[in-house]
């Protein structure tokens, strides 16, 4: 038997491939590999609390080729963050604690979701600049109250990931000291040895973003990676370590091969592994002396929380305010009173809702001091600077304007991580077409319910010359059919301060998309909009002859038509839906009011894809939406010439009305 | 006045800036930076014959910093590609030749639409990519049939994307010698100076990607930058031409700020540019002798051409059927005929629809030797490997499988590129939810209308035990929402025949979304799949009780579900729905036969969200669908536990009908 460590991280192998055996589905080679580096993360370097898994000063840890999940869940069991063994038997199963991906809000010591490559490190960094941020407000002489390390693993299918370069490179940019990526490199990839695709000398790259780079001799000795882990905390930037390693390392059999990637070993070959690391041939059996031993590094973590109580207690002596605005902060409450005052929903005069946000973005700053965020370079666009915020960069950690540089998926999955984090309340902007670009942030934003802001501006053919790569069509459908993602579309200011209530408020994260153009304000708009769908401007009669719908720059069409209407004899209805999923959320009687069953003449306008109106619309119904590209011209020429007027909505509701 | 060179350069440098200036909208300061580094490529270096701008063998050109229109445009002009002086004053105008961003097959001399940026780097790939193929194809002693050069111009922003760090990091491994990237170092971006967000050393990072790098001390200085791009031409690798330029270049007011960046200059600074630059005040105005010394270029390619054309008749003497093979494939004909082979249609016993896309990949690589693809490091689990196909490497350019790597969005950028090239027929693949990672490629795929199939495997809840993070549930919606792409769905063998031929024939992209899961085969499935719908399985009475309707994997459930629903008396009509795109293209008394308005009662069924149904759907009827996020568990149970059975649609049909 070899000493304890080993022990321990043999542990850590079999304990991984009995569960990918049992589930009969799974990673099991990333794991076994990765054991040395995860052992001497949890046993010998996090500062956690694993009792408390949710303390505000551990060290964040981002498992980033989220397939090894079975390696995370053996370290969450030695540990004792409370995964059972039970659980590790119901790996991959209906209901159980141990996903096949580790999943945030689920599993307890799991600090984000993690499975599409790439993104736990651009998760890594946003904790890292979180930290920063946070620590640069609270700390004072004596009191590191903010003062953790965030650590992230990845492996070469991360690395090829163009999200990581952004992030990294933005990570060399701003001097993230505390941020340590270990990389796991295999040399194996799923098509083959990585040279089938992958020739670039990784260090160097790292080099040239201005990181740190340890090149760890033999990635299967867990002390040379623990020595690296120490002097990544003596250096001011951020610190790749590389840690060459064996993917299946233990299973002779498939050891450094393909094949030990994402299928199961076979029960002969995890008995063999077994005996070959000295195991119990007994699947899911752990050694009491590798509880103890583990136990070990979950108290020094206990003690390391109450420390830090402790010091919080004098700090809150010290620092009264400070110390209820940590609380507060790390409570995540929004500023529910920034919307008591009548004054934030007022506007005035012609404005593109852009810049009814951006007036919004300053209103509620100045109440909301731990609102932060920040564009993918589109800043005066966006309108979503600070004004007087300060620029956060490597030299100004107080700062609120995060300039994200041209590299949105970046971007988005760096705020998931600062939302993550806990203390900021955040927001991220670009052009609306470019949320492409981070779709899949954005997802990972909906699975894990992250309060964060997208700030899309540019909405439409509305943005005109620039043509049609710069116009969204698509997009309103494509964000719309995301589960768990409020897709915000407001027709003027209060519809937009609204639309940032909802951001606040709703527990989701929050997609406001918004004009270039100027827009009209209406009389009646309002609060009602938090309803999703609401009757702006009502029929004479209690049943309307025809209901005409739109979201943003449209209601100026639908509100024109309806007058246009009246004079044709047509009694209209204008409902203002800017937000579908909050309409949808609303109860049967509330929705049947704003669209009676028994009124099936609907016209709804949107410039956009017609797809999400089918819902409201029916079979009996026009949508009048856009379902080509668009082109390149000034924009009321634009709405002129593809048919978004007051004209073909009346048009459209003669047709439906029959009259 | 300067000598003829630096003439020209500033013709081109105001010119742009006259463009900008009279529409009241664009990019000015792009193109007066880097008119330096344009004049050397168009009058020195490139390879292109302005009077047959689609000449096959020609060097490529991608203006990877697309919103730098104005500059490709007053080149396309000088060098006589057919652009005149009225279509530069039209510039951004509706129905003009010279929209806000360069778009493929509206302009003459566009080799790719850009402006989303990064894609132009990662297109760059992909064209010499196809250039390597080709020419292993091709040529033979004596006879360089194929053998041209790719180059590209690109900015801060285009290196900070994440696309072109993926893009370059390939093109080391594949020591693809023939692509010279200029990279125009202006320093300034829309937020401010890069520093901000970027201060990484590009050089060495493309050092570590595996490409020569040459730093041009002045990228003003027009010999500096010719004589980098001569030395490119000697190397075996890549090469980066680091260009130092002043964004706005020669209007003083402006020069080396962002402002210089996406607004017109003002007429004031336009001319005083004008003067200090030694040009003609009057706007749009050229020198004659400007126009003659760019014919010199123009006339030097049409000799480069004459003398191709020339060696190519004595290739076709000496090897008429390759020449033949030549003509073919650049005329891109998609093989009809191995679709008049009914074995091709054939399938048999339960399969995955990935399983019968795999199939159709290597009985169609055999009768189109032009066939190629690959995928984003998932090849087996697409099924996208060509047996006895070859590897592509640095080492193997006759090889059919491309190893993309992890590397999605960079993938079909390539492939974009390739198919944009000519001479290949081209198709990529990786898990569908993963489509997200490539959403704004897959867009561009579709605006340029690229006969491009995509390979989306693992398709819905059906991955099963990966989770939540594994399964798509929007990106049907978010794909079918785009336009001039064709979703196809199979659900089964014939119907995967379907999609191909769709794919090959209908000159658009394709997403292919395939299960992972098996699938029966249905005895009546088929061509009539190439209607994007039809009934599969019809009603005993001429008008159906209710209509029900799946694609994919759901065909299953319904197809059960019509046998149950007889037992109980009730009549249903069965339409399988591959492609909704293909359907709405058919004429209406086609698809009122498929879908009679009269039959309100109609039930879909598909696990993705529910929203592109409702139009076929209705107010009357039911979508079941999944519109929140899957779980990780055996594929079966989750379709069980998320209501995807026969039972679910007879039940939903029951309430439709009333019965």
């Amino acid at each position: 038997m070899s000493d304890i460590h080993e022990q321990t991280i043999n542990t850590i192998r079999i304990l991984s491939a009995d569960m990918v055996q049992k589930a009969k589905s799974g990673h099991p080679g990333a794991p076994m590999g990765m054991a040395p580096l995860a052992y001497a993360l949890y046993q010998h370097t996090l500062k956690a609390n694993p009792r408390d898994a949710k303390w505000a000063d551990r060290d964040r840890f981002v498992l980033s080729s989220g397939h090894a999940s079975a390696l995370l869940y053996s370290l969450l069991h030695l540990y004792g963050y409370g995964l059972t063994m039970d659980d590790l038997k119901q790996f991959r199963q209906w209901g159980s604690l141990t996903p096949g991906h580790p999943e945030y809000n689920h599993t307890a010591g799991v600090e984000t979701t993690t499975g599409p490559l790439g993104q736990g490190v651009a998760n890594a960094v946003g904790f890292a600049i979180a930290e920063t941020m946070l620590a640069a407000h609270f700390n004072r002489e004596g009191f590191p109250v903010v003062d953790h390390r965030t650590y992230a693993v990845c492996g070469d299918g991360c690395m090829m990931e163009g999200i990581s370069s952004e992030a990294a490179s933005l990570a060399g940019t701003l001097k993230l000291d505390k941020l340590t990526l270990l990389y796991d490199d295999n040399e194996i990839s799923i098509e083959g040895n990585t040279d089938i695709a992958f020739r670039e000398d990784v260090g160097a790259r790292f080099l040239a973003y201005g990181w740190d780079v340890i090149r760890v001799k033999d990635g299967n000795d867990w002390t040379q990676v623990c020595a690296a882990l120490e002097q990544a905390k003596t250096t001011d930037k951020p610190t790749l370590i590389i840690c060459p390693t064996v993917i299946g390392y233990g299973c002779d059999a498939k050891a450094g091969t393909p094949s030990a990637h994402g299928e199961p070993l076979g029960e002969e070959n995890v008995l063999s592994a077994a005996r070959k690391l000295g195991m119990p041939e007994t699947p899911f059996t752990v050694d009491p002396q590798v509880y103890a031993h583990c136990g070990e590094a979950a108290a020094r973590g206990a003690a390391a929380e109450e420390a830090w109580q402790a010091m919080m207690q004098r700090y809150r002596a010290a620092y009264p305010a400070l110390a209820d605005e940590f609380d507060a902060w790390m409570a995540g409450l929004p500023a529910q009173h920034a919307f008591d005052d009548e004054q934030i929903w007022a506007f005035e005069g012609k404005m593109a809702t852009r810049a009814t946000s951006g007036e919004m973005i300053n209103r509620l700053a100045k109440v909301m001091p731990n609102l932060v965020g920040g564009s993918a370079d589109l800043a005066p666009s966006n309108k979503t600077n600070i004004k007087n915020g300060g620029d956060y960069s490597a030299e100004n950690r107080a700062g609120r304007n995060l300039h994200f540089g041209v590299r949105e998926h970046a971007m988005a999955a760096i705020c998931n991580a600062m939302a993550l984090h806990g203390g900021l309340q955040v927001f991220c902007g670009t052009f609306f077409v470019f949320s492409d670009y981070m779709k899949h942030a954005m997802r990972l934003s909906a699975i894990m319910k992250l309060p964060l802001t997208y700030v899309l501006t540019h909405d439409s053919i509305g943005v005109g010359e620039d043509g049609l790569t710069h116009e969204p069509i698509e997009q309103l459908a494509g964000l719309r059919a995301i589960p768990d993602l409020l897709v915000f579309r407001p027709a003027d200011g209060k519809e937009t301060a609204a639309g940032w209530y909802a951001a606040l408020h709703c527990g989701l994260p929050t997609a406001l998309v918004l004009t270039r153009q100027n827009l009209p304000q209406y009389e009646d708009s309002g609060k009602d909009a938090l309803r999703g769908g609401y009757i702006l401007s009502d029929s004479v009669k209690a049943t309307p002859d025809v209901i005409l719908m739109a979201s943003g720059s449209e209601v100026e069409q639908v509100m024109a038509a309806q007058t246009a209407l009246r004079e044709k004899g047509i009694d209209a209805r204008v409902v203002s839906m800017p937000c579908m999923e909050l309409f949808d959320r609303q109860d049967a009687e509330y929705r049947a009011n704003v669209l009676p069953d028994g009124v099936r003449a609907r016209v709804a306008m949107e410039a956009g894809a017609t797809m999400p109106w089918y819902k409201y619309v029916g079979l009996d119904g026009e949508v009048l939406g856009i379902d080509h590209y668009g082109a390149s011209a000034p924009a009321a020429r634009l709405f002129e010439e593809f048919g978004f007027t007051a004209e073909a909505v009346v048009a459209a509701a003669q047709r439906v009305t029959g009259k």
